[in-house]
Parts: structure tokens; sequence; C-alpha cells
């Protein structure tokens, strides 16, 4: 029996254009001799759909498109992910469940049983988890079905394992000869590794072969990064779909090839790549055609760019350079060296007559002192703005070009360069956006290489530069990884061989910064931890980094 | 036996203020002759902590504040809501628990069995629920304590329960004398009708005499309201504390005072008890002493403005007139008089001029037409720029004044009219606002009743009306509740009287402008759905309202 696991990129919400995918691909897999074709978990629907899945409606419109799917099926068996109906008088009023279609039936269907809550996850906060999960016949064989976090029983936070019960072994003492998971696995950088680990030793402990169908594409913050991939009986590695495309991946039970080493990507090209998808599906699924990037010829704007044209092509990308009185020539030349380098459209929008303008409505309010902050801030405002008015007039998408690092200490102007509808950098570190700029330019310089070596400066004031605000970036963003990724605390992070006061100072920024977050565009997660949906603080609030109490 | 309930406003992550507060609560419960006095759930770290709640270091701190406090305790028994550690080897860290603090010991310690996972609530993403709740001796009584969700097991979504279990009627079984539930329960406008009911069905029900001790305070989005309630053992209602304040309820249990009717509230006088209470405490919770309204002499601005003076006082409330071509002599009188009538400090900042600016600066780039989307948007961005650039100046906050209806379907300005670290408005619906009009110029005329008459105008371009671009406010409004509050669909809502062509417009606005509503500020909940933690949505996504499949 050939199995053909089908790893698309669904659109949440768009049923009939899931549904016709759902459909190509199964013609597809048909053609290739395929006698059972796999989508991802909830590819009916895409995921996460968050809230959606509390609507009724939806869930009407996933109910009638799971029936017509089935009843449009014929000799080729389909699993697919969906949401199905609890009938229990209690609990949450639907599963997170994939069918078997077959026949014009929907012949078996199975729920989740382990739901994760943590991180981007909520899924206790609409599914109704599955009592059991026996196995099922198909033409023969005995399939062990199970959805996603199903596969991560054993995973641990700190000492405790989350879970008790391993979903997957049962099915093998149930007595399947074939496992299947059907997920939707965002992508974490170097997560691949660690989940194809876990997925072959499910084989290897069961003895029996392991199909993994993931999910691929881009959702708001979340990218799925696909690889779905295929073991043997031993845990063997048989072979793995494409990183972040659609892709089929069709394997025979009765014959399968030699064990296959995949070329693994390096972390900064699989980090790259989570990037281009992110930017390119949140403009697709949101229907926007074009972005406009300011550059200030600075590093963080050079690599959004340059992102931004691998994502959507050079056509559909505007450079706009708006220098300020303290704008230095070498950031002007920079940006429009990049500009060319790109071969996008480039404008230039000088901003200080704006800045005079403004300085002029308020003089009567507010004194002159260029170091002011409100000058300051002012400056990155007129730019939203102007990049604002340029995609409101065109219907375009601005990129904001903050990076993780200034993110996480509050060091950006809220409807300034925070002004945007996506912030591909927010989820990456300022050391991260150097890899990336040296990634970008392997072959041949795109990003000007002053753009990488001049000292960071947001150039808001004159002779201002990053490190007189900010710890070098190097040290920042050790404190910030221990802190925000690996959550530890202001004294274990001092024992590491920081200054206890340094660490002080950069976690009460991160606290006070809070309120910038809440209103930040969304970012892409290539990190444990991203900003955004899978972290949530409080804003008004205390702080226990003084330990009196 | 008297049973104090104190009834407290802490700060979330501020341990040793919340401390502080429970001391001076304890001694004053018992100078006014309690044996036990019991405060909300999380008391002594505040509600809700979100991601705080998996930081070691918090949890380790509240480990050390419960310490210290059963360390100080004596005769008084103190019962208190705070985070224990789940000593199991699986599941989550931590439980939302309660201990029972005497002469110098934890002498009880119990955990919440129902973990809402709804609407602003995650509890299943931090706490492992209860796997029993036993009751408690204290001085010759048996206790049966419960939280929050405890007692709210036979609620319903939709046909099904929630949960199966009841765990105040199994305390009864298991010997209780004694209920009582502490909790963190969030304001919604008519809930605390529906709360007594509940609780007052626990009392009768099991025949016992029950204290329940609610939170009060604003913390971001959520306010709770107090308003904690003793009901005896035939469910009657004896007393309730205050709504929207700190207050001890003291009740002796042998000696009950008669049933009490406390003189309710109105729905409209809540919603501004919850928006005062709200803005007051996130101010003085972010430390932030005064704020800057921008006043267009509209009603929506008027409103913020009287109800940011009720919470914070006139001397710490700006209003700033920033009238353009497109303002109505009207409007800018309006802007004045109310702030006479509200003796606030009031600024005139045209914007004439830095609209001109853009104009000039962005001519190459944009022709000028003043119907464009870009110009409407320019003016609102300019404003929100003068006022984030006054507050930055005086370390103040910007308020925003839209309303609900205008963010349900998008009509707002992203960096515009939505810049602000909070949004009092943003969960009441345009025919609210006219409530709250009404109900604060019931005794004299605060708000000038020119700005509750004229029809309501963005003043954006020449002759603008809100009725050209949207539907009549009070048929937008019953469109909006129906379908966020009771989640109906558009066939659902066409069914009971609108235009199916209205209504499909209305839903996919609402689906569209989700990209604005993520970058809005914190609100103030008075509704069962408002827009920002509780209700998640995915920005890029298809729509099911074609119905094709």
């Amino acid at each position: 029996m050939k199995i053909a696991l089908a790893q698309i990129n669904p659109t949440i919400a768009d049923f009939s254009g899931n549904l016709k995918k759902i459909r190509d691909f199964s013609a597809k897999a048909q053609k290739q001799g395929a006698s059972l074709v796999v989508f991802p978990e909830q590819a009916l629907s895409g995921y996460p759909a968050l809230d959606l899945w509390e609507d009724p409606a939806f869930i009407r419109e996933n109910s009638r498109a799971i029936k017509k799917l089935a009843a449009e099926s014929g000799e080729l068996g389909i699993i697919v992910g969906f949401s199905s109906f609890n009938s229990a008088p209690f609990g949450k009023p639907i599963h997170n469940s994939a069918a078997l279609l077959h026949r014009g039936k929907i012949k078996a269907s199975r729920h989740k049983t382990l739901l994760p809550t943590y991180d981007v996850f909520d899924e206790a906060r609409y599914f109704k988890p599955a009592r059991s999960n026996p196995p099922f016949k198909f033409k023969g064989k005995t399939i062990g079905l199970t959805i996603c976090e199903d596969a991560w029983f054993s995973e641990k936070n700190g000492n405790k394992k989350l879970y008790q019960t391993d979903p997957i072994g049962l099915q093998a003492r149930q007595g399947a000869d074939i496992l299947i998971n059907i997920s939707a696995s965002p992508f974490i950088r170097g997560k691949n590794l660690q989940r194809r680990k876990i997925m072959s030793a499910h084989a290897r402990k069961n003895q029996l072969p392991f199909f993994y169908c993931n999910m691929t594409g881009g959702n708001d913050e979340i990218v799925f990064d696909g690889r779905s991939c295929v073991f043997d009986h031993k845990g063997r590695l048989i072979d793995q779909a494409k990183a972040f495309s659609e892709d089929i991946l069709l394997v025979d039970l009765e014959n399968m090839p030699p064990p296959a080493s995949p070329s693994d990507m390096s972390e900064i090209e699989e980090i790259e790549g989570a990037l281009i998808t992110g930017i390119g599906d949140y403009l697709s699924k949101c229907k926007i055609s074009k972005v406009f990037v300011g550059l200030s010829g600075g590093i963080d704007s050079a690599v959004v760019a340059a992102l931004a044209v691998k994502a959507l092509g050079k056509d559909r990308v505007t450079g706009v350079s708006m220098p300020s009185r303290y704008s230095s020539q070498g950031s002007i030349v920079d940006a429009k060296t990049l500009a060319q380098n790109l071969q996008i459209r480039f404008l230039s929008v000088p901003i200080s007559s704006l800045h005079d303008s403004y300085k002029e409505t308020l003089k009567n309010f507010i004194g002159g002192n260029p170091e002011d902050l409100w000058e300051q801030n002012i400056q990155a405002r007129i730019r939203g703005n102007i990049l604002m008015a340029l995609a409101n007039k065109e219907g375009g998408m601005v990129l904001t070009t903050g990076n993780k690092s200034e993110l996480s200490v509050g060091y950006c102007t809220l409807y300034g360069d925070m002004s945007g509808g996506l912030a591909p950098l927010a989820d990456v570190p300022k050391e991260t956006v150097y890899q990336l700029a040296q990634w970008i330019n392997r072959e041949k310089e795109i990003i000007p290489l002053n753009s990488i070596q001049k000292a960071p400066s947001a150039e808001l004031k004159p002779g201002q530069k990053d490190e007189d605000d900010l710890p070098p970036y190097p040290v920042l963003d050790q404190i910030l990884k221990l802190h925000i990724e690996e959550r530890l605390g202001l004294d274990e992070i001092a024992k590491k061989g920081f200054s206890k006061n340094l660490v002080k100072e950069t976690l009460r920024r991160i606290e006070l910064s809070e309120h910038k977050r809440r209103q930040a565009p969304p970012s892409i997660k290539i990190s444990p931890k991203a900003f955004g949906v899978g972290r949530r603080m409080p804003i008004a609030r205390g702080t226990y980094l003084d330990e009196e109490l």
C-alpha cells in the first residue's frame, strides 16, 4: 500500500479554497498510485483558527465541508483534520479530529487526546479531549491515528511531564500496524531535528512504521515548516518532504526505500525560510500585493527589504528613505544603494520640514530641546505616517523593521517605527539580524557592507548611538535569551557573569515596555518564546525585582 | 464566630504592596472582632497575572510571601488566595490555591477544581486542577472552601454543561457547615444579579451559609466589581459589600442579621463605575498621574473626558482641541464648553498647517484629493502625534476616545485616533455612549447638549457624516451585539429583520478590521465579549460569508 503525505498550506476560514486544495492533492496522490492520502491537522479550516473555533457558523461550514469531501471520496482513502461535534452533554462543543473518508463516507473519526495549553496553544479553550482513540482498519491494515500533541506526550516543563498518557504506545498495544500522526507544528529554530528524534523514537519503540504529516505555510505569527517525514519500524528516516512549501511524500509501505539522510538546512537558512514564508503568506492571505519599507540605511531595514523581495518579488516592494537633519550622508547613500542592489522602487521623502512644522505647531506648549523624548519620537512618527499614507494610497502594507532586542526593552516608538501590518524581525534578536545579513550577502553584496559594519544608531538626535542607550547587543541578546526564552530570573542571570545592576535594569525595561508590545503588529515566530499571542503579560503591575517583602 | 470578607484591590506582581494590604485589612477585621478574615482569589499576587504565573521567580516570590504571612499570623484565621506548588511529577507546576493561615502556620491549603478556559480566562494554561477538595476544621467549624469557577459548575455553553462535577455540593456532603468561595470575578454589565442568584442557590440547595469574597479594582482590561456577599442557609442575601471599592463585610455566623435588599445600581450606573475604576486603577497601577484627551466636540471624547475627571480629578486631565479645516465652528465651541464645564486644562492646537505640510511633502508621490483615505487618515494621525508629544513631554498617558461600534467595523485610524495607552470606550457601543452622556448630565449639563444631539461625524472631509459610511447606530449596534456577543451568523441575524446585504457587509467589515484591533490599546471590559484578551481572531484569513463550497 502506497501512502501519500500531502503537506498543504491551507488558509484559515477559506473552506472552499482549502477543499479545492485537498481535492487537487488527492488527485495528484491517486495519480501517483497512492491508496491513502494524509492531510495535516485541521487542514479543512486552517490552523490556528482561534476563536473562530467558537463560532457556530464556522463549525457548521467545517461540517458541511467534511460531508461534501466524504461524499466525493472514492477508492482513494483520505485522512484529513477537521473539527467534529462533541456528542456528550458536557464539555467543549467540538473535538480536534481526523476523519478517514472512503467510498462516499466518513469511515472513521478520531479525536486528539492531548491538548496543548502553552505558548501559542490554547486548545483546552476550544476542544474536548478524546476519551479513547483505538486503531481502525483500512484495506487490511490497522491504522493508529493521532493528532500533533499526542506525539509529544513525553515532553517536560522543567522537571514535570506535561502529560500522564502515551496515546501512541496505547495504539501499538491495541494492534496498530501503521502509525500516522497529522500535525500543525509551528516552526521554531532547530525544532525539526528534535521533532524527527521524537517521531523516530515512536517508530523504534513500537517497532512500527511512522508517518508524520505536518502543515506548511504562514498564518499570522505562526509559520508551519512542513518537512513531513516517514520512518521505518526501526525508527530510521525514510524520507522527508520539503521545508516551507507544499509537497507530497509518497512511500510504499511494503517496499520502503532505504534510509535517507536529507541535507538539513543550517539554522540561519531555516530562519530565513520561515521569515520569507511568513511575509509571503501573510500578504497573500490578507490579499494585499505590495509592501512599503522605510529604509534608514541601517541593517534592520535592509534585511527586511531583502526578505520582502525574496517573499514577494522586487516589483512588489517599495523602499522609502526619509532623511532628517540627523541622518548621516552615509545612511542616505546606504539606503539608496540597497534599493539599487535589490532593484526595487525607491522613494526619498525628506522629513525636516514636517519636523519643523510640528515644532512650530507645538512651540507654545512644548519647549524646543532636541534631546527631548517627544522630539525623537515625532521624527519616527512622521516617518510612520508617510509610510502609512503611501500604503493607504496604493493599497499596500507597511512592514516594520524593528528587531526583537529593541522591542524587548522598548527601544522603539509606538505609532512611529512600530507602524505597520507585520513586523518580520520582531522575534529576531539583533545578533541574528547580523547573521541574516551575512547569509543574504553570501554570494554577492546585496546589503551594503557599511550598513552591516557601522555602529547601530536610531539617528533621532545629534550623535546618537544605540550603545549610549543600551548595553552592547551581544550582551543584551544573551540576557534577553536567558530571561525570555529560558525564564531565568535576576539572580540566576547575574550568576552567569553579568552585572546585577545591568540585568536588573534590562529586566525592568522589559517590564515597563509591555504596553508597547501590546500594540505591536504581529511578528513571525522563530524562537521558543516570541512576543505576541504566545506571551501574555499584564501591563499595569508592580515589580518583584526588588527583593523586600 | 464572626467572619470578615476583605474585598481588596491588589496590584499584580506587587507582592510587598499586596502583603501590606492584607496585613492592614487583617488588623481592621480583628479590631472589628472577626475570628476569620477571607481575602479574594490570588490576593497575594493579583489576578490575572497571565504568563507571570509561568515565571519561576514570580512563583518563588509568591511562595515567600505566603510563608511570611503565615509566620506573622496569630489568633485571627486568614484565608487568602495564592499559587501553591504541584507536588505530582506531571502536569502544570502550580495550583490556583487558597491557604488558611493561623497561629504562625499554613493550617490548610486547598486548590481550585474547575479551571475556566474561555473568554479572558486561560487557567488550564497555568494551573493543575485539584483532585479533591475536602472541607477542613477551624475553631470547631467545618469549612468548605472553593475558588471562583468552582461555584459556576452549572453554567452552560449553548446546550452543554461546561463541567461534570459540583465541588460545592460535594463539600456539603462531606460535612461542611460553612461554605466559602473566594473569587476574582470580572465585571460584566448585569452580572451581579446572576452571580447572586448562583451563590444564593448554593446556600439554599446545601442548606448552609455561604460567604462569597470577590476582588475589586481594575487590572488592564478587566475590572473586578467587588460586591462580596453573604447568604444564610436558606439562600437569603444577608449583606453585600460595596461595588468598585475596597470594603470589609463582617457577619456573625451565630447571629446573622435579617435578610437585606441592597439598592442595586442601574446598568448605566454600574457601567460608569466600571469605567471609572478601570481608568483610575490603570493609571495608578502604571504609576502615571495624568491623561490627555483629544476633544473633537463630539460625544465620545466628551464622555471619555468626563469619566477621566471622575476617575482622576480635574487637575490630572488635559483636553486638547485640534481643529482642522473640516472642523465645524460648533464642534470647536462644544469642545471648549466641555472643558469649561469640567474645569480641566484646555489646549487648542490647530492642525491645518501640519496637514498642508504633509500634502506638500507628499505631493510628488500622492495626488491631492481630499476624499482620499490617506488624507482623512493623516489628519487623525497628526492629532495622535500631537497628543503623544504632549504626553511624552509631561509624562502622561493619552486616552483614546473611540467606541466599540467604530472599532468593530474598523471606522477608526490606526496610529491616529487609536493612539493611546487605554481605550475606555472600546467595549462601549455608541448607543451606550449616549446613555452614559445622559447619565453624566443627569444633574446638570456637563456634556454640551449639542455634542449629544448633533449627527456624529469624523469631520475628516467636507460634509462627512458617520451615517454616510455606516448603518445608523441603533441598527449597527443591534447587529454587532447579535454577532459578537451572541455569536449569531449571517442568516440568523438577517432573520431577525435586517437586510441580508447590510448584515453581510457589516460582518465582513468586522473580519477585515481585525488587524486594527490587534494593535489597539487595552479597553475596559463591560460586555460578555470585549475585544482584546478575551477575543482572539486570526488576521490573515478567508471568509465563509459566501456560502459556496
